[in-house]
Order: structure tokens, then sequence, then C-alpha cells
């Protein structure tokens, strides 16, 4: 990284590419920020590559998808770019923000808080949708325009809203464990009090349900894999995003996995699946 | 695990097989001690399958390796079980056991301390040799007598040392990154100085090299794979490896690898290699 805009913290050679570890001064978040990226060989040869942008769950951070998906001999494999940044702003200095694990730092949420105190930095929505992607495709190895975007669990929400959101804007989608409505469970409704003062029609640019029942859809399929061990399933509720796609028709591979559960020994044993999706689209 | 000798503490369904986390009394260490295990589907199913012990480094646990190698997905591809024991005792209440990182917890050598007051629990030597694998095959469905056994860093180390002191009870052998002779370096002479009571000629049963020039062998080849940027090489030191087993006529792969470095992020560029070579030797 030969730009100011990103300090390179740690460099590692990974299956013939290159794991780095980033930081830079948001202008979003208002804060310095971490992001993790993989780079293939051919990035690294300087080939422009497409990049899948990798959105983890509560209490994780940029370092928890790239170790523990195993994604990344995939992507080394199919000549693709992971962009794995983290789950909130960090630093923000808002009271209770480190109290629990599913209201402020490590739950983001992917989404911009609109009151106070949260509101001056909590802002994971335009960051990942805006800031991050411009700023990788102005100073990485990168295709501009050539992106896809995956997700677990609160990261599978952050990925399938975002999608929805600027369907030109991400080719290839695809999510695991989901929340797939947020604004109806205990998780999005704590954010609402904290960040959105109350107000949840905030949701409906961010709740993939939401989103698709006021008729906004993606042109690719959504690639969904589900454990049914998943010890948060009614938090989860895929089979309302199964009906929100079906009402919406919006293409969906929703394929439920008996006996997983919604750890990371889930997301390894599917991933796979998930990167030669992406290259499909993208490739 | 319906036997009393193992405690089930955590079990995930992971690429059709199944990661179980597990506790025990061990005798050796007489305390409780965790191994974590991966049992591919044909093990679910009733098959006794051959297993790979995997021993993890400094400062690393029973969750290290299984979590950050990749391993897991080419174990189940070849239908092998891992088996990832802890790098030491844990709870051994020796005074100053927890003030380094490179002795006392985490820092267990896979040696048996011969000096007050670790000898008392400091035991994963015997623990890893015989205890371990002894109610492994009892309790799991796992082939007698059918193992591997590799390692990481220290663990590289404890993997090459445990086969060539009974080259009849490990069939397969490979390492990432060993200590090669750990006598000669500080990790080891600071072993020396707790575990050992000073008395360096311990290390005759430990020390890699010093196995080798003994006379010990190990009728297989051992496959070693070394980062050239590997930060700690001087601690390493391969090319003693290498010299020492081709004076033994010990078989050996050493493969050296320009950019890599001394992390998993190095270790799961090169894991599907190692499965390779303990499946080609064990099935």
């Amino acid at each position: 990284m030969t730009d100011s805009s990103f300090t390179l913290i740690e460099r590692h050679a990974c299956c013939g590419g290159e794991v780095r570890f980033l930081s830079h001064q948001s202008r979003e978040l208002g804060l310095p920020a971490r992001v993790n990226i993989f780079l293939p060989k051919e990035a690294l040869g300087g080939e422009s590559v497409p990049a899948i942008y990798v959105l983890a769950g509560l209490t994780c951070n940029q370092d928890t998808f790239l170790i523990k998906s195993n994604a990344i001999r995939y992507a080394a494999e199919y000549g693709l770019a992971l962009v794995a940044p983290d789950t909130s702003p960090r630093g923000a200095d808002v009271a209770g923000e480190d109290d629990t694990y599913d209201l402020g730092a490590g739950a983001g949420y992917y989404v911009d808080a609109t009151s106070d105190p949260w509101a001056a930095h909590y802002r994971m929505g335009s960051y990942i949708r805006h800031e991050l992607p411009a700023l990788i495709e102005q100073h990485c190895p990168v295709k501009a325009g050539c992106r896809g975007i995956m997700g677990h669990s609160m990261g599978g929400m952050g990925a399938l809203s975002i999608a929805l959101g600027d369907s030109g804007a991400w080719t290839t989608v695809s999510a695991f464990a989901p929340i797939a409505s947020p604004s109806r469970v205990d998780w999005g409704q704590k954010a609402t009090a904290a960040y959105f003062g109350g107000h949840e029609a905030e949701w409906g640019q961010y709740d993939p349900c939401l989103l698709l029942k006021s008729g906004r859809t993606h042109p690719g399929t959504f690639l969904v894999d589900q454990g049914l061990d998943d010890e948060f399933l009614p938090r989860l509720m895929p089979d309302l995003l199964e009906q929100a796609a079906k009402d919406a028709e919006q293409s969906l591979q929703l394929r439920r996995h008996e006996g997983y559960d919604h750890s990371y020994w889930f997301v390894q044993s599917f991933i796979q699946d998930h990167l030669k999706h992406h290259a499909d689209g993208l490739l």
C-alpha cells in the first residue's frame, strides 16, 4: 500500500497472495478505522481483480471473517480480493457502547444512526456503501465497480440490505444465517431505540424483508445458507426472508442445513460455494 | 461422547462431520485438561478412522490449530480425525507460570518437567505420547494405533520429537516451522532452567536434532514447511534440521517458502499438502 490513505499495519503472505491489515481515517465514522484485505496473486502481479466485501456479525471485528471462514483459499483459487471491514466504529466514546454485545462497539448493524449521541460516529451504513469501496477502488488493485458482498448474521443482514439498497453497485450477493428482518426482533429493536431514537421507520432502508416488501430487488440470485440447529433461528427468520423474496420475485437460493449451528464451523463448511457463487457472477 | 472419561463441552457440525470440545481429568497432568477433536462423517457413521494429533505453538491452546489452520476441510475430505490438545497444563498454580509467553501456561514444550515446582503438573510429554492417545482410542471412533502427528513451531518440535521418540507409535509426521533444536536457543534454555532445573541433558529426549544425532530415526518421511520471512528463523534453524536428518539418513522433505512468515496465514497456505501427506500414509 503506497498510498497515504491507508496505513499498512501488518502484511502476511497467504495462499499465494497477501493479507494486509490496514487502517485509515474514516470521513463517515470520524475516527480511525481498521480494514483487512486479501489480495490474490493476480492482484499482486498488477491485475485488477473483483472484490468481495465480507461483513461479520455481532461481537466480531475486521479479523474474524478472514481468520475463521476459510474464505481465503477459495478467493486465491478464483482470483478474488476480499475486503473485511470492522463491525462498528471504535473509540466513539459513547456512554455504554461497550456494555452489551448487541449494541455499540461490535454492533454497528451497517446502519447510519440518526439519534444523538450515536449519530456522530455510528455511520457504518454510509461507510460500507460508499466511503470504503471508493477508497479501496482508488488505492488497491481491484476492478472499479466489480463487487460482491457477503456476510454472516448481522453481516448477512448488512450484505442483503446494502445490495437491495443499491442493486447496481453490487453484482453478487450471499449470506450465512442473516438477520432477515431486524426491525422485528429484540436485537434490532434495541438498535431502534438507540441508533434511531425510537423511529422504527428508519429500518425501511436496512431491513432486508422491508426492502423487498417496498419493491426493492436485486437482479442476481441471493445465495443464503442457514443451519437448522442455529441457536438464534427465531431472531433470523429465514422463512420470512423466503416469503418476502417470493412476493417480490427476488431470486433466492435458500439452503437449510440439518444439524448446523450459527458458528463459523458452519460458515466454513459452505464457504466454497459462496466464493464460487461470487466468482461465477464477477469473472 | 457417551463415555464418562470425557465431558462434552460443545459440539458443532462442520464439513459433514463434527467438532467436539472435550475436557477430562488428566492423570499425567493431575488437572482437568481440554482437548478438541474433529470427527469426519465416516467416524460419525460408525467407522474407525485414523487420527492426526495437531500440536500448537507458544501462547496457543486447544482451539488455535482447528480454528486457524483450515485443516478440517481436508480432514473431512480424506476421512481423518483431528485431535487438538492444549499446549500446557492449566491451573497448575506455579508461581510465575502466567508471566511470560514462553514459559509456563501455553508453553509446555511437550516435555515432562523434572524440577520442582514444575514437575508435578508440567508433564505434556507423557500426556501426548501415552495418556491422550490411549484415551482417545478407547473412547472415540478412531482406529487404534493408526496415528499421525503434526504441529506448528513449538508444536512442530513436539511432533518431530514425539515421532522420533517412539517411531512405531506414529505412522506419519509433519511440521510447520518447527523449533529444530530447542536446547540451543533461548526459548529452550529458559525451559531448561525451569523445567529441567538446569539439566540440559534432559533435552536429549525432546530435541529433534539431538534425537537424530543419537541415532533415532523414523521410517516415514518428515514433511516440513518453513517460511523464509519467518521472524523466528534464527530460533527455528531449519538448516540444522536438514543437516541432522541427512547425517542420520532420516527421510525429510523440507520445503522453504519465499515471503511466508511464522503465522497461521502461512500454515493455512500449505495445510492441504500436510493432510494429503498423512492421508497417503494412513489410509
